[in-house]
């Protein structure tokens, strides 16, 4: 069944409202009628049932028929902090990454990092970046959309990580790859609601700079199985591994 | 270092000949001089660090310096089987697969692949596909270089699933997510040297002619997390899963 994203504001009791591209997306592009059935996702994280019960121009009024009780989000917050890649690899990893169930993105700037993006670029980006992860919720049935942080420095990534329990870099060169300290280990101990950032470097990986910074900051190195990964392959391994772990191989 | 696969025929005793493309990268985009060190690759599998001990044109000799133990290839033969995608996604799935691991790939038509392949558009995809995973084997630091079996119909992919050992079908609907059945449980329960085929539907998922056939033939439906994934993101949940289990949780 089709799935919406609507804000807080839109929601007024057992009435959910609908505008804007959405709307036109119900109307012109799937063609709904009245009473039609869609899901609307409120930004809680819940999930209904809806009837489409009148057409506007730029308005759709529905009414919920059934709260669901889905369970689609990983049991805990997974944050992929990405060193800016070359051309659209940041599209791919934000989509990719929303299918495999990430809570947020941290896009920073790191000393590797070919681009650099001024004030300009990011607005234009981040609306573009926010349209991603609404659609690839919205098509993988996911009950949040990801959150995407405005792009920061090192240093600015290194003090917001004081708000996470456990703290990744993916850094082969110096990964402990013996039971006790592999990335497997780290994944098992993890615990139900914990707050997870995982760092990725750019193309060219981290500068001894950035080694010792996110070292010192208590971020412990993991390897991502022994094959080198290309930057925008990092992420996914990371998630599709969290998710194996918890979803399917314990389930 | 710098990683280059070579044909059999290129390896004489402790001497390795380069030409073509690999001649060119070497000397032109490389820059590399003699007494350069580069890995060679022999398609038996095993690498060697060699140095440059001359230049030509089009020839470039090597003489092999010392043999390396690498294991960076996975205990299991995974091949993924992938319904025709839509554009160029066929592309992506063949460089992250090579990244994560993958065997082999087999493109196969499926009932709802919207794409249709002549022959003539086949033969110039193949060219192409070789280039991809060849460049990919080698970024990615790996042994081997998956194979890309020419694209089949699903009769005759059913029919080539003899020689494999376990044979598994992306299919959310009826797959089993008791732990006894789980795809973590069947994952788990793989042998060293197995041979497992991965069957994934392109984007409008497999007809249910299709569902009917893989199940008559022993193919286990799967679920790959609780989310819908897209058809090029399934593959490579499968091989990053594969890969956590063996390569970092049991290290």
């Amino acid at each position: 069944m089709q799935r919406y994203f609507v804000p807080r504001d839109n929601w007024e009791n057992d009435q959910v409202y609908i505008h804007g591209d959405d709307a036109h997306h119900i109307s012109k592009v799937m063609r709904f009628k009245i009473n039609d059935k869609v899901i609307c996702n409120h930004p809680n994280g819940q999930a209904a049932i809806c009837t489409i019960t009148s057409f506007d121009t730029n308005l759709i009024k529905l009414a919920v028929i059934e709260w669901l009780n889905e369970q689609v989000e990983l049991p805990f917050q997974i944050t992929i902090a990405q060193g800016l890649p070359k051309g659209d690899k940041l599209d791919f990893i934000l989509q990719k990454g929303t299918e495999l169930g990430a809570h947020s993105f941290i896009p920073f700037q790191a000393q590797r990092s070919i681009v650099k993006w001024d004030k300009k670029k990011t607005e234009k980006k981040l609306n573009r970046f926010d349209k991603i992860v609404k659609e690839a919720s919205e098509q993988s049935h996911r009950n949040k959309i990801p959150i995407i942080q405005d792009i920061m420095a090192i240093s600015d990534l290194v003090h917001e990580s004081r708000n996470y329990d456990v703290k990744l870099f993916a850094y082969e060169e110096e990964a402990k790859v013996d039971h006790e300290h592999s990335f497997g280990t780290l994944v098992s101990n993890l615990k139900e609601g914990q707050r997870v950032l995982v760092c990725i470097g750019p193309e060219g990986g981290f500068s001894t700079n950035e080694v010792d910074l996110l070292k010192k900051n208590n971020f412990t190195a993991v390897r991502l199985g022994p094959r080198i990964l290309r930057t925008e392959t990092a992420a996914l391994y990371v998630l599709a591994s969290i998710s194996y772990h918890f979803e399917e191989l314990r389930c």
